[in-house]
């Protein structure tokens, strides 16, 4: 398998991370490009030489593409040209594991969604955080049903900004906070409750933001599933500096017989079975560029689908034009 | 102090208690009435005489009230009785402690708060989860300026179901879930952030509510406040028989220079001062019942405001209409 990676503004650490653990993958870190100008590519490209790689370093990722003509594409340049990108690797042929949002406006979606169809191969968002094993253990509680029918869903995404680069301070390149932050949440939630999202409600807020231009420092999302199953989503990046860790993740989730809680990387769980709340015990920490590659050879199904990938841009796309429109949208 | 109190089917333990505990008060418990038809006094009764009291019984609170003359009102009947009740009180120029919401109609409402003004007597609605160590210690922190500009609020309430009474079953008597339950969360993002409502989005659902007629089960609230301070509010039944405690209310309070969260009866703090999160020491838990005699008694004004009574209940009424027609409603 022959890989090249597009950009080093994303998590890229997907790859390299499973890679270094499991030396005997059959995958050759073929070639690296910047996707978007100004790109730095240097540190991502000492870490793949570190890994024993002697990757082709490429300023157009079109002439990478045709030359090596690889099985995969890694892309995750700026955010508001991944779709641009990842449409140049599936007309060519090439299997996608772009950076989430995968597109940055409707427009874009649409063209990539044709392209994608079009190309038959595997397209799979950067949705990793599902194969954390609090979120991997909390899936599988609420599976086997020990919550009863899930009716109500509460997502937390809460960052610290320190400074970012300045594709964080544009609209146009960043793409806003509910898409960026936000995805992870909108992914929770679908993936969760089973039911498909009737309509969203959102807010954001660039105050505060500490001169990082178009940035949205708060969103807040209400949607409105099917089955009258209710989710709120809360965004930030007030994480003080002081705090043990860069994220705080949370998800509660309450069903008819129960409710499980993902809380500072712990599963909480209060059944119909024990009195009380417990602790459950972890599930080892799934690798979601490994899952995407068992597809890629056709081993079997990614967990993130490509209709998961797209469903989940096109609610965040929608849920910031409710936001910048203060109105309700129909999904 | 003359006291009368009508119904029995809300909080009048925040009467009750502090008297116990207090027993040099300058007050009398003169009369007991019903305040909904159907409504049984039995416990009530028996809880006063234990206290030392011999109220009147009474059949008719006007009669109550015009017999007696109290100078205090509590009114605890059913929900969609407190504004008739209290309206007899003030025309009477009786201080009234109230239930809350204070109106279960928005027409009730308007005609209260006529009978408010004309009465200039105190008005207090049972909002008295303020008043708990968690709550005053976090919103100290928060008045000294420790998390800086509030920026963001998340606040739950979650009850156990149990088997509630008639009362709880139809909307015309019980008012609805948000305006019961949720007026507490809508009171503590009012508090903290000191924000006005700009808008409110919310939902509702009556599904799998174990046979209770209308009472919705969840509901979820998302509220625009001035400064583009966003507030979410959860709300639900769900809390399972097997939880240690019959509630779970939460809020996290995000500011631009830290975040304090309310979580099991504890408070946690981040800010910029200290590295890591921190649990902060508890005050006193205080007395709403003692803090509304204090403002009757003319030594100085109760942490909750009539202002602060009908607002809130405005509010809540608001949101259960949004939940209704699913649409935004501007406050």
């Amino acid at each position: 398998m022959k890989l090249c990676i597009v950009g080093s503004s994303g998590h890229y650490q997907y790859v390299l991370s499973p890679v270094k653990c499991n030396r005997n993958l059959d995958l050759e870190i073929a070639g690296i490009a910047p996707g978007s100008e100004g790109e730095n590519m240097e540190d991502l490209y000492q870490e793949v030489i570190n890994l024993g790689y002697k990757p082709l370093i490429y300023e157009d990722y079109r002439n990478m593409f045709d030359e090596i003509n690889p099985d995969i594409a890694v892309i995750n340049c700026y955010f508001g040209d991944l779709a641009k990108v990842s449409k140049e690797a599936l007309s060519r042929n090439i299997n996608v594991f772009t950076e989430k949002p995968v597109a940055t406006t409707l427009e874009d979606l649409e063209s990539l969604k044709k392209a994608y169809q079009r190309s038959k191969k595997t397209f799979v968002a950067m949705l990793g955080i599902r194969y954390k094993p609090w979120f991997l253990t909390a899936h599988h509680y609420v599976e086997e049903g020990s919550i009863g029918k899930v009716r109500l869903l509460n997502a937390q995404k809460s960052y610290k900004l320190g400074r970012r680069g300045e594709n964080y301070k544009s609209r146009e390149v960043y793409g806003g906070t509910i898409p960026w932050v936000g995805s992870h949440g909108v992914d929770w939630i679908r993936w969760f409750s089973r039911e498909e999202f009737v309509s969203v409600y959102a807010s954001h807020s660039s105050k505060d933001n500490q001169d990082h231009g178009d940035l949205e420092m708060t969103a807040l999302c209400h949607f409105v599933l099917t089955n009258e199953v209710f989710a709120s989503l809360t965004i930030d990046y007030f994480r003080p500096a002081n705090a043990p860790t860069h994220d705080d993740d949370q998800l509660r989730v309450v069903g008819s017989e129960g409710i499980i809680e993902v809380i500072k990387n712990k599963v909480f769980l209060i059944d119909s079975k024990i009195a009380g709340v417990r602790e459950v015990p972890l599930e080892p920490e799934g690798s979601i560029f490994l899952d995407f590659l068992k597809e890629v050879e056709g081993r079997g199904k990614c967990l993130v689908t490509a209709e998961d990938s797209f469903r989940i841009t096109e609610v965040c796309l929608k849920a910031r034009q409710s936001a910048d429109e203060a109105k309700v949208i129909y999904l």
